[in-house]
């Protein structure tokens, strides 16, 4: 067997999100279907991440094993060309050793959350972005992010759907950048509960708006999800890159 | 009367461009529309440019005249309101002077093009940006541009629908950036001639492709449309600020 690393982009907006499900079309189906348009294989692509509906990536990495060996960018422009009208685009085609997972090889994921901090509602950014009116303060929310940083419990910042065993979750770094009214907040670590970065970031939100006054040190002791603030929503979130 | 100064954003993807034509919605009569169900009053809206279909903006700016005077940010919160769905956003309102005209009281218009330089097609950015998979060299386009500023008989870089009586311009200030695969040509006159943006942004990516020979001095010296390259299309072009 011969196996493909790729690299992809996509707008999350109208897929059910990166795994297959019943109730829609999902990156990962959408990608099979046009590596079999292609190939001819039959295959399953496994992904780093798998990004909820209306989640975007501009890094996302995924693999898939196929019997005949293919020049990786015939396999690039071949599959851009198979995925159209879908805004999925594989930016690049690398070949893999055996031993190469995309999710179990990873060493650190980089989510961005991107937030447009004014009065207008959004049109160019619209599901781009998280559209907030009342002014956040920066500096209130840069401070509680550090507090991320280590290993914590994070029994506060999952989703009551998350199915992981253990809530012990360890943030390599956290990033707040501000370019006028544009705010990115960048989240690394080696992986993520579901929802986690979505919630940390309606948490610091919060924060920043001064309608949550307890600091993130108090919520994550608590263990209680109902102290965290709300599940930011999916379409200013981003997975931007994978580390391994 | 009472003279309102707006500085507007919008996706033109879906419109007709800025100005109220037969054959679709436009921005100007959207905004119309929402100035008379927040206040009343039927009125006419100036822009400063008249921007072409899929054309966006990011600081377009007009202005209108209405009997009774209002709060400028229950204007700008109202309008906004008035306008959803619509991908316009009203970011500020001004009051203005009387002898104010958006249109013929603009000192310089800045547009920026924006071209993504890559093999893959576009996923977040689709119809955002000109999409080209050839490498475009910069350099060469850097060189070139450069002759564009000043005072020229630009014949060559006009639309045949332009009505303009002249087709002599003076071009303040063009530059063209670099960001990885993203390039961002800026370019700054106190007006332009139907499509010029366009064919010059045209005419310097076919000089980066070395599908034209010719430098831009030749082509604007020979007065002739077909000397020029092909008119970029309109989704990556933005009107981004107006000086008065």
């Amino acid at each position: 067997m011969h196996k493909y690393k790729l690299k992809i982009e996509y707008d999350g907006s109208n897929f059910v999100g990166w795994q297959k499900q019943n109730n829609g079309i999902s990156i990962q189906e959408s990608i099979e279907q046009a590596i079999f348009e292609l190939t001819g294989e039959k295959t399953i692509v496994f992904g780093a991440g798998r990004t909820d509906a209306g989640v975007h990536a501009l890094g996302q990495v995924a693999h898939f094993d196929l019997k005949k060996n293919f020049n990786i960018d015939k396999v690039r422009d071949g599959l851009n060309h198979h995925l159209r009208p879908n805004p999925i685009a594989i930016l690049k085609v690398e070949n893999a050793s055996d031993s190469f997972h995309a999710r179990f090889s990873a060493k650190q994921r980089t989510y961005e959350y991107l937030i447009t901090n004014r009065r207008a509602p959004l049109t160019i950014k619209k599901n781009k972005s998280w559209s907030i009116f009342k002014t956040i303060e920066l500096e209130k929310m840069r401070y509680e992010a550090n507090f991320f940083i280590g290993k914590h419990d994070l029994q506060a910042f999952r989703s009551i759907d998350c199915q992981s065993n253990t809530s012990i979750k360890t943030i390599d770094e956290i990033k707040i950048s501000k370019n006028n009214e544009n705010l990115n907040i960048s989240i690394s670590a080696k992986s993520f509960l579901h929802s986690q970065v979505r919630i940390m970031v309606g948490t610091l939100v919060e924060i920043g708006k001064g309608k949550i006054t307890e600091s993130i040190t108090q919520i994550i002791k608590s263990k209680d999800r109902t102290r965290a603030g709300v599940t930011a929503p999916a379409h200013g979130l981003y997975l931007v890159k994978v580390n391994y």
